[in-house]
């Protein structure tokens, strides 16, 4: 049960065997109207200098979203692809409501692309699966459907199950399809959270398929988000997650996954870990050091 | 599946349609020499404010633990277990690998408490069980035996069974068997996460017992212990553990608890969460009005 990832000098491996892969997400003008008003107008620095912030934070991959009203959204996500492509060598996560867009992120990515995503909507389903067939890419598929979001972990895996089965059906092998079993926010929805890692589990087990989540939703509403989102993050992966589209630049999330892959017993000799926090360690006292030398300047 | 402990005035309820179970661990004089010393000599003040502050910060149960060399265990034990009643209306889990202490905390102690433990081993499965029969108590049972433990999760498995058939054969039923399966150091032994994870699955699903851990042995030797052992935590209440032994005055442990009730679905409408960050943020308010005072006062 792998899904393999490609840039054109890069692998992702995602898998119960590999390490958790994170997906940086910060690409992405929703809610960042700085970032929508600079793509819309072709300046790209931001995404150039968000792209390399969040490899050097330890992503293995990075979404590239484009969604701005009112532009020419697949030319900008077509572009944005082929800038962070000439800047980064991890594979990428083409991402958009919009099927065109997707085609046009599709056609400019060299290499095998991660496409988020389909969901369970008829809709849907014919229109962005053929493409990830033609594209040879693989996919997120969305544990919703027509009938909106259930709270139902039995009618969520049923969609999940149907993707799949779809996907098969246009010749997209399962170990390319990853299902997002979908974060709820738990203020709202109580169940959120055992709902996500039933289905999660039940993903794994019956369907032989690995999973995705955006980690930072369950959370929305509540105080504290980093907290409940590391914890969560923590879980998720208890529960078999093997991959999160989420911020590698927060320092607590960096520091789950790598714990996390300590206790999945995928850090050998927990060589991962030690190296972060010695990096981790160098950091702080290049700070401190920084500190003196400008209060010696003042003094 | 609930394991239920009383003092006169209070009840706690261990299992997985509860809250998840912090038992206090600083009232234990290993590696505390300061406290070991004053034990010893008689003064139990520092054993009062351990109680007085766990139990303020949340802690469900406090463990206590006379384990001084050289010393009249039993009643140093007895006496602790007498003050800190007095003080505090927690229930209590009496610790120690004495069983002649273990006898003489039982023998102070007034309601239904958690001994702290048996294990796998005969000498200790006949000396110990019956005294948790005879004072109606419930026991931990902790997953090694003459063999010592064992890195093989089906072998640490068939202990936790053994514990529980033989403690049903001295009348006490399953449910007052609280199952340890072992947190052993991640920094050597790499398995011992996934290890502990698939026990605590397997005692819940074949067993119907609830488990307990200590949970900070896990990230032994390892720096940043806080951070990993906080995941830890958080993937082992995904896993399905219902208490443990740990420090409830640490921050990220307590909110790591209250995440973990949140997520599980145990925190209806997260009332426990709100109320947490609330206190939380009430006491920061309260630092920084205490320090902009001090700062006239300096001014």
């Amino acid at each position: 049960m792998e899904t393999i990832l490609t840039s054109p000098t890069q692998e992702v491996r995602i898998g119960p065997e590999h390490p958790f892969v994170v997906i940086g997400e910060r690409i992405n003008p929703t809610g960042r109207k700085m970032l929508a008003a600079e793509m819309a107008a072709g300046n790209f620095e931001r995404v150039k200098s968000d792209a390399l912030a969040q490899v050097a934070a330890g992503a293995h991959m990075l979404d590239v979203n484009a969604g701005i009203p009112m532009v020419d959204e697949p030319a900008i996500l077509a572009e944005a692809v082929r800038l962070v492509q000439e800047l980064v060598e991890v594979p990428l996560c083409i991402d958009s409501s919009i099927v065109a867009a997707l085609e046009a992120g599709l056609k400019a990515y060299q290499g095998k692309a991660l496409v988020n995503s389909v969901t369970g909507e008829e809709e849907r389903l014919e229109s962005v699966l053929p493409l990830v067939a033609e594209h040879k890419a693989a996919v997120i598929g969305i544990t919703n459907d027509e009938s909106g979001i259930s709270h139902d972990p039995d009618a969520r895996f049923a969609v999940a199950k149907k993707i799949v089965e779809r996907a098969e059906s246009y010749g997209i092998p399962r170990q390319d399809v990853l299902i997002d079993p979908l974060a709820m926010p738990v203020g709202a929805v109580n169940t959120a959270g055992v709902t996500l890692f039933t289905i999660t589990r039940r993903v794994r087990e019956e369907l032989g398929c690995n999973t995705v989540c955006g980690a930072s939703n369950i959370s929305f509403g509540l105080p504290d988000r980093e907290s409940l989102n590391t914890t969560f993050l923590a879980m998720a992966i208890a529960a078999g997650m093997t991959s999160a589209i989420t911020n590698p630049l927060v320092e607590s999330v960096r520091k789950t996954v790598l714990a996390g892959d300590v206790f999945m017993g995928l850090d050998e000799n927990c060589m991962a870990w030690l190296k972060f926090q010695r990096a981790a360690k160098k950091a702080a006292e290049g700070e401190q050091e920084e500190d003196r030398r400008r209060s010696r300047r003042r003094g």
